[in-house]
């Protein structure tokens, strides 16, 4: 290497995070959590590739071109065989269709599986959207029909996964798609998207405001709007008369969830007929999550419901399914800047052995060893410097214990609580913390 | 949905693995338990971003450039401000140097950090290459001097590591490159370069044939030639008599690993000094590993070695550092193709908990809520079928308890074990497996 060293000084790159170690044993615990908690009800972990086919990934034709980074060879060789072009999944939904589609004959349904990693969008860097994040998903797809105790289910799941983290109290909102199509139904509303694109704004908004964009740009009469309202504004299930019999499966199916959920707190599920999710991809039961104590966490933790049909534009089987998404990292990251988060430690080990002299360092690594071996994570010290900087290693990376193996022989192991100083002797082959 | 929709039918992508849940299962298990043998050392979990600005990835200009992918947005507004361009990287020491050097301030060093991440080279599809792969990464990073207990310490996580996954006996073959640079100065060879190119491939080719390159071709004396054979070939360390200062620091350094690692089984490592690793940024100890019971697996399951700078490019401060890598998904591919992996479970349900009818959902979803709580995975059935469509479902998943809830008020709940066909009864509240 010369003496006159290029430096290329390295920068966060905006919309890519990453954590220092002592932040990273926080999301690393949380995800753990997550994933026990889906597992706990037979949640089965998939991974798919970072990439799909570009071709894959816009085959609905909705409008996520502009999202999506595809992969370029810094130098691609040009006698090559072409092939398809590949870009990073923005979701987990797209490759789980593609997966159950290709994989359909070795899965068994109905098939309940989690996954959680990472996705990109291409997203404009100035405006502060994250280009990479984790996603936790879960997903329960069947063919021809799946029965609406799924529904029910993968709710109580996120609200467990959600509350195994600590970030206070969580609440489910949930509706039911058809209750609200139905009455449009009946009310002879042609085209349901614009009102229920503005119904999803309605606490955003105020009544006021979208009483007065459904009549006078949707072109509805007043009473069609207050029915709309008044519908959306019902948080009693029971005063909601059914006018056809899509709003009265609505009905049932969304009473059905509710009362599965009786089991949690009572702030922890509410039905909310303005809940209408923006795609039109739900036919069902959808969710959103709202953080009672977090006020800067604005919008939805998590949100889903349920499909008709996964995976239509890759296999002619017909696999409804239901599933809800935790946008992990932006819920990771607004906590840590509003200081909800308390850093972990800088390092996963419990105890450090100090190492004495030279001389004695098979007593010190046999002692680690014999730590290790009973579940402990142990460091012990690299060199045989003072015991004082080795306690300030211990101190500064907040490793609980430090271990004094006898400095000669026929002494006895010592462990110091470096929380409440007290100092004892303790056998490496019998000692916990 | 229109009547006839286009089916795009979706296949695997070359180099880009997945893989079912029973074999996705056996993976996190492995990811798991490495994992753990690496937290139970004291190395602290990091992640980086899957880009790196491409100047970055590029600063130390070797010659990686054609394995890069780099990103571009599908549809990048042209009007936008022009930001650096982004690539996937193709290993973690990169990525750790950059970390280092840009959170300098706040790491405490020695900084021992482990990295399991996802990482991506565009390999020609044709060659067979993983294009994306998990890499599992040790590595110690400390200010101007790194003791050499680590280099004794990253050989002996790796090795616990290994030893905690299934794959039979695992051998650790190490050396020192000072010996041999220390051999070559003493004989007064001024290139070193194509000596350890060729050394590097002493196993493959044979020292019949490597003598003939080296005189023939790199123009070396026949005297030195049978003196570097000989060294390349000398497993007794006490036999080697070293012939200046680089030579005997390299013996010693190579002695006191070996020595630290007297615990390992007999197999378990052995000096090598025909190892040398292709690469010139490795300085002193270098690995490599074999797996003795899987002759399908050829080269080394994991490597790595001691640098002497691990971020000159990116920061202003001298950080030697080791470390070793596993190259964790062509090790799982292989042994997978092998069949040497007993796939895993379709769920990872511990028990499924019957649906004797809809009036019984209630008694049904607490008993699998009072297990959960206790720590099993369990499923409760979706609907209300015939019991024997319900235990097919389990055995199909291969989930080893069935549970009865009492099929009517006043009965007692029952298990049955799938695979013996014992059915006895239980309480939700205090049976385990």
């Amino acid at each position: 290497m010369s003496d006159k060293k290029k430096i290329y000084k390295p920068k966060p790159i905006s919309g890519f995070p990453e954590w220092l170690p002592e932040y990273r044993a926080v999301e690393q615990a949380w995800l753990d959590k997550i994933r026990a908690v889906f597992e706990s009800y037979g949640y089965a972990s998939i991974e798919t590739p970072s990439v799909e086919e570009l071709d894959v990934l816009t085959a609905k034709g909705e409008d996520v071109d502009k999202e999506i980074y595809v992969l370029e060879r810094l130098q691609a060789d040009p006698d090559e065989k072409k092939s398809a072009r590949l870009a990073l999944h923005f979701d987990q939904t797209v490759p789980l269709a593609r997966y159950v589609a290709q994989h359909f004959a070795e899965l068994t349904f109905p098939f309940k599986r989690y996954q959680m990693q990472k996705v990109w969008r291409g997203e404009r860097p100035q405006m502060g959207r994250m280009r990479e994040f984790y996603q936790c998903d879960i997903d329960v797809i069947n063919v021809d029909k799946l029965p609406i105790h799924f529904d029910a289910e993968v709710a109580a799941v996120v609200y467990e996964a959600l509350e195994s983290i600590d970030i206070g109290r969580v609440q489910l909102r949930i509706s039911n798609r058809k209750i609200l199509l139905g009455l449009m139904e009946a009310l002879g509303i042609e085209d349901p998207v614009p009102v229920t694109r503005f119904i999803d704004k309605l606490e955003k908004l105020g009544a006021k405001e979208i009483k007065h964009i459904l009549i006078g740009e949707v072109g509805l009469t007043p009473e069609q709007t207050d029915a709309i309202l008044d519908l959306a504004g019902q948080q009693d299930l029971s005063k909601i008369k059914p006018q056809n019999e899509m709003m009265a499966e609505g009905l049932e199916e969304l009473s059905f969830v509710m009362d599965q959920l009786k089991h949690l707190p009572v702030h922890g599920a509410r039905a909310d007929l303005s809940i209408v999710r923006g795609l039109d991809y739900y036919t069902g039961t959808v969710y959103e999550t709202q953080l009672l104590d977090v006020p800067e966490f604005t919008g939805s933790v998590c949100s889903g419901g349920r499909y008709d049909d996964l995976a239509g534009s890759y296999i002619n089987k017909h696999l409804p399914g239901v599933g809800i998404s935790i946008g992990f990292t932006r819920l990771f990251d607004v906590l840590r800047q509003a200081n909800k988060i308390q850093p972990g430690p800088k390092s996963p080990a419990q105890v450090l052995v100090v190492l004495p002299s030279e001389e004695r360092r098979t007593v010190a690594a046999e002692a680690a060893r014999n730590l290790r071996e009973r579940g402990m994570n142990v460091e012990l010290y690299h060199a045989p410097q003072k015991i004082g900087k080795q306690m300030g290693y211990a101190e500064k990376k907040s490793i609980p214990f430090v271990w004094f193996p006898p400095f000669e022989d026929g002494q006895d192991h010592e462990v110091k609580n470096m929380e409440n100083g007290e100092q004892t002797k303790a056998d490496p082959k019998s000692w916990s913390a």
